[in-house]
């Protein structure tokens, strides 16, 4: 199942996608039933990038990116670039030039289950990139791989044209016909933090604003001096 | 032992607490014999921040942050929380919603041997946290844990009312009846300091500065060209 | 072999040392075949520093620094000092009154593979270091180690008078003897970059750039829908 | 999706299944197009094991190993229990009493995503286990998970009815549809294996014995002395 | 604190510290209350070793064994060495001719938060040992640490005197205190385990011998086909 | 420096290399000023293996086992084949089959600081291998490396015809010109120890057998009851 490119993959509606930036990963990973959060060690490479889209796919081998060059000619505006080495590798799959090239194709950033380098050029570009290490081991260009077939990133399964979503807490997806449910859960949820959070601001704590005490009491719950 | 919150802890007398953030977690540790510090994989999350204050110390259990809540009712202006997982865990225990109901308490910082998610509103509250990593994952509100209990933090035992002190070079915990004599140390040691500094700055050697060239050759130290 | 300082260390001439700050630690990396660089756990304390420097070396006890301050009469304007413990150590092994004395040396910053502290004042002074880790930890000053001896840092053999360059994508070590030779391969290189750059930045593929789709479709490549 | 037990999956060929246990996990591996492996920390809890076995998926909250009780019910004789947890956890989930019920229910051995413990027991009663990591950490019953739904578990999906085999090279998974191509393929390569290790044993180079010195020569290799 | 050797320490009756043998680690630290077990990366150095014994807890510098050679003296028979470094070490703090002067006096085995050598002596002598690492490195003798003082270990606060039991799950610690209580409910819970085992070895379920199903129900779960 | 085999290499005296074979990695560490063991991270495929050789070394790119396969030629009896890849990985560069290649020219077993795989079989053969990792990730033929070239293995620089020498503690490496001095070290080491162990064992104290109470008297050691 190697060496494929499957070129017209099913996007969801773009402003459903650019609806997803304002919501965070960890509220849309609680509004999908827990689900969905790329593993911890995956970091932005910058503080303070938010970014939604969907995703590009790349399958690769390990300590080979030639199919991310292969993947820019795949991507559209509104795109997330996801990188997965078939098996582990610490080498830096993208740089400055791949991330130019992204760019310029409308991609707004990337997440790669393995390194990345030029750190400093990404972050005066402000193209944000999600990764397991920051590396300067490079990369050959000599082994197929995939673009756009599911991949495993990170721990979770990532179909092409699911949406994902970065920011400071890390990375989630959101299955594209999951889409339309997991944003309404995001809003509903987000107002119900704004009330608590108003209640918390003024002082109320929430065993009291969610009627916590009897339940603690119940399983045990005891207060000594 | 579970199950249980601790109403009426000791604290340290508050301007002790307050003269602790005048010095170094480093500074800290040496001051006390060497003893006090977090294991390194306490990071804070974001640079520049930092607190002392007094210990209000939560056990959780894996994945579960109910105590937490509990804990709240039990912070004071100028206390510290300090959460350790009764096993490890990378769950997101502490939000940014968390966080603006402990900041109502007074609370000044967390420690949480275990993962803290929202860390781009911490940073924008100015809310310091330092812990194991960070992580979307959420928790569950199930089971019982205690609050203001002994507990052992990132290799450290911390107990309710010491004092807790973060920087960008980690956390370190001072024991409550040991605060006074370790915060003179840490006076005598900085003066020291001061006083070193200003020589190597002028580029004086500290091997003449504090006459360790006996002692070196003593040792057999060999200069060869 | 311990316990030794070896005093009249050959450098590379200061204007080939000085030209290697303009090229990034990846960029050095491939432009001496994919070699030299550390472990990419080396990470720097501070985002946006780029120095080069002539490498003076310290082998160290676990946990002990006191070569450090032997080290430190052995520096000239634009050394880089490299510390490598001879077993395996988290121990902050230079804090801001060390970096005091190497600056008032001119050295340029340091490279650990054990730990750093006092990095909120290393930060504030800019002087940069690359560590495995930050911890407040501290060391003793008992045991000799060597100064000026070849040494092995984060998985590279760094020889005295080598040339250190750190980024923010790690460090990288150019033995002194291939600096002209690798300088003008950075140089190549980039020129080479700077031509595929502009190109990519207007949208061509690099699939088209750098001819690749014959060797992919002979590679067995498929493009399906 | 939480929540659910799926009861009629739909498993291999018991014949198919059984002859997987005749090859190795590297093996396998490789005649699924290098596809399908665990992540390297999965360990056999004790050398010598190789079964191979129909999937019975179990999606677990972290600490929380209630679906595995639920999901003995489920299983057949020849199936292998594949448990992972919802977020990273080093409970243990799994122990001999587990395994008594998992035996009698015809339950070859358990890969599981997270700790396993009573290692003494387990060995002695011969039930391989392959997990993260050993650990007395206990769990408890309080969370609804799911049995039989996909899972990502140690970076590979892994669907109810899937082979999985294990060995003391780790554990690989093959999807249900592809185990008769997979199995044929492990059979062409192993006699290609069995007619290359009689020469190599005899003394004959793989260089010679695969052609090998042309297109290292076309590469460019030297040899010098 | 440091530099203190305390001489007479109190042990629990030889009868109660025996019959913790008895029972796995695992068993004793859910019967305490689900405390007490030390990290998951605390492994035997070989398989089937199975004690328990009275803490001599011996705090270390870094790299730094003397105090074991102190702490030899404080031992009898019966007694287990609980080693905690004050900052993280690999380096190998006991090797065979230690443990042959620890089993000269009566001492079962050792539990190292740090790494141990000469493995393949140490397993022939039998003499079970638990660490962090096996380890080739070397300790110096040069700076005092304290014996018979309360540290922290691999994440446990143990007291000397304490009762340690090691398998090949791990190392647990029971405060001296509530040694008999701990053994009680080991027994307790064995004897009803003993019950669970005979019927789930007879294929009866957990779901009914615990009766789980109506609690499952009421958490949601749903059986699908 | 790539794509180079070096064919002539100078191996020490098979008589002095055998006699290492009779001294424990630890010791042949101390023997030599506590130099040249390989990161703890290096452990045997199965315990109760002691081999030392001639190093033949190889530098491989990641994921790619092409130069083993080259470097199996360049092998005589009593070798001990180090393989360093240049950037990190996990991948299986060596199973049964290049085993079976390098024990029919000599090699008496593998060093490799990154994953093996075939454990089981490698087992059965006898044929010991210390490694980073076990795994079944394969590798390719694609890429050119280097044979008999220096090399940093796991921490320590490597040279053709260097002894290597691997026990149940890990691995150490002595330079061809040191091994004859390093020898006799190993021999009056082990005679000074089998002094010790016999005093030891007749429940004599380290303290008085090496007069060390009173360097500690000096030091401030304090004994309390």
């Amino acid at each position: 199942m190697t060496g494929v490119v499957v070129r017209n993959v099913r996007r969801a509606d773009p402003a459903i996608v650019d609806a997803f930036a304002e919501h965070g990963v960890a509220t849309i990973h609680e509004a999908q039933g827990r689900a969905g959060a790329l593993a911890a060690y995956m970091r932005p490479i910058f503080p303070g990038a938010h970014v939604a889209g969907s995703a590009v796919t790349v399958s690769v081998p390990p300590a080979d990116n030639w199919m991310i060059h292969v993947a820019v000619e795949q991507c559209r505006a509104g795109d997330v670039l996801v990188v997965a080495p078939t098996s582990p590798s610490e080498a830096g799959y993208l740089g400055e030039l791949l991330a130019t090239a992204l760019r310029a194709h409308g991609v707004r950033g990337a997440v790669i289950d393995a390194g990345c380098r030029d750190v400093a050029e990404l972050t005066q570009m402000g193209f944000p990139v999600w990764s397991r290490c920051v590396s300067p081991f490079g990369t050959v260009k000599e082994t197929l791989g995939s673009v756009n077939v599911p991949v495993v990133c990170a721990g979770q399964t990532v179909d092409p044209g699911d949406i994902v979503v970065g920011d400071d807490d890390g990375v989630v997806v959101v299955p594209r016909e999951r889409a339309v449910e997991v944003l309404e859960a995001c809003r509903v949820r987000e107002e119900r933090e704004a009330r608590s959070r108003a209640r918390y601001a003024a002082g109320e704590l929430s065993l009291d604003v969610h009627d916590m005490r009897e339940a603690l009491t119940r399983k045990g719950l005891r207060y000594v001096d």
